[in-house]
């Protein structure tokens, strides 16, 4: 990536990438993957007179955690930079973390009387009382050595916690031993550097244990994916772009800040972060806008949720978008999470670019996956996007004389 | 490419690369690009039984100047191999420059009495007094220590200067400032192998500010790119072929030189061109072939003037090509020139390749850039364009057992 680095310079021009999150899907037993059974009579009009392609967010077969496809699409090789596990969580409870806290992801669960797990999930104690126990350990372990420590609850029994302060170094395995029948595992080093990070991990630990011991079901805790934030140059130093961040949530939010993004305030809705695109436009020349929905119902398996969805960002969101005549307009999704699966997968992902330096296709008439196939961008990895928004946004000089 | 390299071998087979120089385009208010506008009645027939496809020359939105594009062509990784400033403007001038040859570009400036930058390009003095004051340092500083020293001029205010002898290390900075108002820079060592050519060439600038200190406009000298030629293996070795270029322009037959190829007395038109080809078809196995003109008229924006050029390759030149029945013809571009960028760009260009063992399309009938994006070779990166010549003359041989 150094070349597009090198390569880079300011231009006037304005960059909005739109990521319909989980956009890509399969055929349904009508023979439509969600993008093509939608009645989408804009999107389709734009197809007309923009470049399409498919992108793979990873490699060819990998299917993607939402971290490492949404830093492909800002330009950072995914597996030269992972996010670990525990800190795609707290970014997705909506901590600010910080480049030194160690962020793990935790479980209350249920040991038995020989200290063995019965329970690594406590029963699935309900979110309120979770909540609650989260409230007792933070108000009860506020520090441990010159650590701060950073409870927050998420749903049912999992939450997070952060350990904030000096000398904490990564490389941790995890207390989870993965199945019940086993004793808690001591967290380990995996790296000399950790030590002081193991010691404290293990205080939570034990602390945790003392004070929930009275309990039947959430008497100790787990942990696992103990891990400091990547450190990431940021999108203003790689490509010299003022990149601003508009999404409803917090993980994304959070990677958005990973790579130096402004987070701007976008509310809850899709109609509350267009209202955010339009208070902004003036002070950014590149926009990540993040749509969540679409995601959420392919993973539930609702193919016709995620259709409208889909239908709602043709009529609602993308006559508004157009309107604001941004130079270079993308859209395209993280990942596929095709409702017949109900979950993430490997597939490519359709990809539309317009901007005034397009070759549109011959005889294509819909943003559609398959129609995708036959788009003049081709296949590329996703990784390999940004670097042609840089382009059409004439953000990069010439290579060589 | 050590890969390719360990299985080519000798074979009858001739090959004949055509590059139009600029091919690709972008559609036009018409929505045609300048290939798709011509009317190619036999690009259009050949390209039925051929393969089509889409190269990219450097990168994915990255912009190629010549040099690395044409040694993507060659099959030579642009990247790894890069070619300075000043070897390019020397082979542009037409200098037979030596493996050995400090190469830099020269402007003719101005500077006040107090020293500093009044004009970067000394009012951009004609072409004429360009010469003339070439001619007179090239008569007065004829060597520098035991260095020759080689003066061409360029166009206006641009000339080339050459340090040829003993000693002269890569790895020095420029000596223009790149703004008016400063002080020209002495030529520093980026490295420690560049001390004598640091020297050398401070004393250059020294003894043209003295010779030409009279002057009102052109009274001082700023280098920039110097460099020595980058050390290429040659096509013979790489690949064993016997490799001739005929191009008309100067810095084309010189990057043509890097690899090895013999430079044909090719005249200076298209005909003439043809003539070489003819001529000496019996004693080379492979011929790169280089039109100009397409690429001048897109930088010019003329987009109509690039049309006709194509049209006059389609009816005037191919024709006469396909006569000579070689074993493998290949049509394509360095890069896109798209008369609506008035410039070079980052789109990939159309390729047609046609032997003996190719499959042609389904369903395209013309040679496009956007029919091309249904060819059967797909996307490809430039680089990988000479390995398929070379299997496509039975120039490889099977990989393992």
């Amino acid at each position: 990536m150094d070349l597009i680095e090198s390569l880079a310079v300011k231009s006037e021009q304005k960059i909005l990438l739109v990521v319909i999150d989980g956009l890509g899907g399969l055929p349904n037993k009508k023979d439509k993957t969600e993008l093509e059974a939608a009645w989408n009579p804009n999107l389709n009009k734009l197809a007309t007179r923009s470049a399409l392609g498919l992108i793979t967010p990873i490699d060819i077969g990998v299917t993607p955690g939402s971290g490492p496809a949404h830093l492909a699409l800002f330009g950072y090789d995914p597996l030269a930079h992972q996010v670990g596990r525990g800190v795609l969580e707290a970014l997705g409870v909506g901590l600010a973390i910080k480049p030194e806290d160690l962020c793990g992801r935790a479980n209350f669960a249920t040991t038995g009387s020989d200290g063995t797990l019965t329970d690594r999930r406590a029963g699935r104690i309900a979110t309120e009382l979770c909540e609650e126990l989260c409230a007792r350990l933070q108000k009860e372990i506020p520090r441990l050595e010159d650590i701060e420590v950073i409870v927050r609850p998420g749903i049912g029994h999992r939450f997070v916690v952060v350990f904030r302060g000096p000398g904490l170094g990564d490389g941790l395995t995890d207390s989870d031993p993965q199945h019940d029948g086993l004793r808690p595992a001591p967290v380990e080093l995996a790296s000399p550097a950790a030590a002081k990070s193991a010691r404290v991990a293990n205080a939570f630990i034990a602390r945790c244990a003392e004070l929930l011991r009275e309990r039947a079901a959430a008497n100790c805790v787990l942990l696992r994916g103990l891990a400091l934030p990547p450190v990431l140059p940021s999108l203003r130093e790689r490509f010299k772009l003022t990149p601003a961040c508009i999404a409803t949530y917090p993980m994304y939010r959070g990677l958005a800040r990973l790579v130096g993004m402004d987070v701007l305030e976008a509310g809850s809705t899709w109609h509350s972060e267009l209202a955010a695109l339009r208070l902004h436009l003036p002070e950014y020349d590149f926009f990540f806008l993040h749509f969540k929905e679409t995601d959420k119902a392919g993973e539930d398996g609702r193919f016709d949720t995620k259709q409208e969805f889909i239908e709602t960002f043709d009529e609602e969101i993308l006559p508004q978008l157009l309107a604001l005549k941004l130079d270079v307009l993308c859209i395209t999704g993280d990942h596929s999470t095709p409702a017949v699966m109900a979950g993430h997968s490997w597939h490519s992902v359709p990809v539309l670019l317009n901007s005034a330096y397009v070759r549109p296709q011959l005889v294509v008439e819909e943003f559609g996956e398959r129609a995708c196939v036959h788009g003049s961008l081709g296949h590329m990895p996703s990784v390999k996007l940004m670097q042609l928004l840089l382009a059409n946004a004439l953000k990069l000089k010439k290579f060589g004389a």
